[in-house]
């Protein structure tokens, strides 16, 4: 497996706990020994591990977290850093990600997250999805 | 300097690029061994340096275009790969933004920034410039 193809799925790990509202499985996904920061979309910066984790516990707990899609991730690889940018289509709109990770013990992990309000349709970017992934490898 | 300093140093000159319309040396600001990518408020994602800078030049040459500040930055270091989280005041309103960069010989160079609606109000992040910058370093 490439590293592209796997932070790629690190990625696709992330959207798939968010979707099963599996905090055990969002927490392994996030470093451990770096630090961890995350912009939810109109929130401030979360910039501690306890914050970070505090808005997932309540995101996921709620009742009214919508369905999630991931869709056109691209990931860019330099050695062991890399950022993904993809959309997020939930309640009948989308969002604009970029994701962000580093290598730790051989394993890649999120070490920052923002999304944010993006203006391209749904069906736009549900139909780009029929199209190969692109990806990217700096270095 | 360190390495976070050198990094933040060079965040404060994209946002003084910004500020001052200058296109030259907003250029010159970004990776050009490396891809670059963009995701502006409400936008979907630019991923090819000619949109990029496409979107660039007429952002700055825009006479719309709002005065910038950036307040409570703070930087994160991973060997030849780091980013930035802070704040944008501009138009009345507040962004967040995340920034990342990589070092290309030398040189730390931007090859991503997103920025989104953040709901502080704009005395709440202008106060927080009182305080000294955070600073973190991975590794």
């Amino acid at each position: 497996m490439t590293e592209v193809a796997a932070v790629l799925f690190v990625n696709d790990a992330f959207y798939e706990a968010f979707r099963a509202r599996d905090l055990d499985t969002m927490e392994q996904l996030w470093a451990r020994e770096s630090p961890i920061t995350c912009i939810h979309p109109g929130w401030r910066a979360l910039t501690t591990r306890q914050e970070v984790m505090g808005a997932w516990h309540d995101i996921l707990a709620s009742e009214d977290v919508p369905d999630i899609a991931c869709r056109g991730a691209q990931a860019f690889v330099a050695g062991e850093s890399a950022f993904v940018i993809c959309y997020e289509v939930l309640g009948g709109g989308v969002l604009v990600a970029t994701n962000i990770f580093q290598k730790e013990r051989g394993s890649w992990r999120l070490v920052h997250h923002q999304a944010g309000p993006c203006d391209l349709p749904t069906e736009a970017v549900l139909d780009e999805e029929e199209e190969e992934p692109e990806e990217s490898a700096i270095q």
